[in-house]
């Protein structure tokens, strides 16, 4: 069964300290939906302007992502230029402009009505919930947020969390909007809000997926360094919808989401070895496979 | 076999953002005990003055923690006092009055010179290492430290990690320790200065442990709220060492820490539910039990 996968699509300009780059192909989109076409057919929708580079459409092609839903208008495409601090965990927004993203409507090609599993990666959640308007028979729906939307568009939010079956946050944007410092309030907090999933993510020290039957800690891969964290939370949201649109019959269990942290973690610890999708344009399924085994190991009491 | 556990033992004022309690029982070697008599019988060597009251030893007691290795002496037992801000994860020690604890020189009584498994809890390295030095044939050699070892005595805790098989101590004093911002790049560093396992504690996202056969991730145990952190670094150590000391035969390896890891983390877990060591004074063997399947559950992949 495909995932639909709606964001944004980016020029990005990454600094780090200890490299510079232009040009990039961002956008949460594009990290979830490269991600998830290890596990299944990725149906796009999203906005570029007539600048976006061919080879990041082939980017797209390479990995059979179905472009169909794709608007390509007159403009400059969505452009994000940020830069990290010396210890990686922290960055500073230089510039963010919009361009044809400005006045994004998403809308879903016939073909992708009937798609099951529903990835709202990162964008305004009333884009996400247009979506959602236009899903003929979603079976499970996994939204991502961000901090700025908590700050400026906190009723929409807190409607399309009706709407979804599983939230993914990180641990600081957990804390804005449950507003309880605990995480493990948070989890229990944000869940009574609609979701019945939440996957808090903590960066270095993993993730945390809270749901009806329990909790689950998912550790970190042990990255010595990492070359730019970009995208990181994208491909994580990719990976677990494509993990989960993998799954061969019916319905969306407790443990097949475990897993679908797990994989999501494992993409996301390769996402950050290159800039953009770079790594994730070389994967093959065995380099998959190998660190979910390390995962496990890393893990196993 | 018996656990030789060296460290202070103190008189503590302890403020939370809700409640204030004074003349608990404290001091590294208090809580590690504690926590170490649950797996097998403990020989403590520390120093207090005649001001200490018959109630803590009467804890010690109760718990078939072996004194003959305890200094009373005329004077003040040492004092410490901290307050914990509203996140609970950072405080300020308000006051400290060493006492008694200033001409502390720790000797071994005959019967504790032939123990094993040895846990240096938190006190200054040059006394751990003068311990070191009357044991006669210690089989693996467990140390905790903390900042202001790091800061004031580095040359003498360098000195010291030569000559344990394992180091406890928490992220950041791991960062400063190493002079490194990943903590996987610290623990290889440190791994390099003596110690061939090292713990890292991370607080409310669990403990890695590094040793010659690759990394454990063990997560934190998912608790809502906690009432007093105090301790909670020495009751882990505690749990590791009794852990060890409790096996059959022979040889310490990366399987057996990795489950004394485990239930360091269990021990640490129900320390911080209350007060000082009123928990663990309570605590009985099937709530170990419980607790560790709870975190074999949670990180199950």
């Amino acid at each position: 069964m495909s995932v639909l996968i709606v964001g944004s699509i980016a020029l990005d300009e990454v600094k780090t300290p200890l490299a510079s780059r232009s040009n990039l192909l961002g956008g949460s989109a594009s990290y979830a939906a490269l991600s998830a076409s290890f596990f299944q057919p990725v149906h796009l929708v999203g906005i570029v302007g007539t600048d976006f580079p061919k080879s990041h459409i082939d980017t797209f092609r390479a990995r059979n992502v179905d472009l169909e839903g794709l608007q390509i208008v007159e403009g400059a495409t969505f452009r994000w230029s940020g830069e990290y601090h010396w210890d990686m965990n922290t960055r500073d927004t230089l510039s963010v402009a919009l361009n044809v993203f400005e006045n994004f409507t998403p809308t879903l090609p016939e073909t992708y009505r009937r798609s099951e599993i529903i990835l709202l990666a990162n964008i305004a959640p009333a884009l996400q919930a247009h979506v959602l308007d236009q899903a003929a028979s979603p079976r499970f729906v996994i939204a991502d947020t961000m901090d700025l939307w908590i700050h400026i568009a906190k009723p929409a939010l807190l409607d399309l969390l009706k709407r979804v079956n599983m939230l993914i946050l990180n641990d600081s944007e957990a804390r804005e909007l449950a507003e309880e410092a605990s995480l493990i309030r948070c989890g229990s907090k944000i869940r009574s809000m609609g979701p019945a999933y939440v996957a808090i993510k903590k960066g270095e020290h993993g993730c945390l997926l809270f749901g009806p039957q329990g909790i689950f800690s998912c550790p970190a891969y042990p990255l010595e360094d990492l070359v730019d964290p970009t995208g990181a939370g994208d491909t994580f949201a990719g990976g677990v919808a494509g993990y989960l649109a993998s799954l061969k019959n019916g319905e969306v269990s407790f443990e097949a989401i475990r897993k679908a942290v797990v994989y999501g973690s494992v993409l996301a610890s390769y996402n950050v070895e290159s800039f953009s999708l770079e790594r994730l344009k070389e994967l093959v399924p065995k380099d998959i496979d190998s660190r979910f085994h390390i995962f496990q190991e890393l893990s196993r009491i």
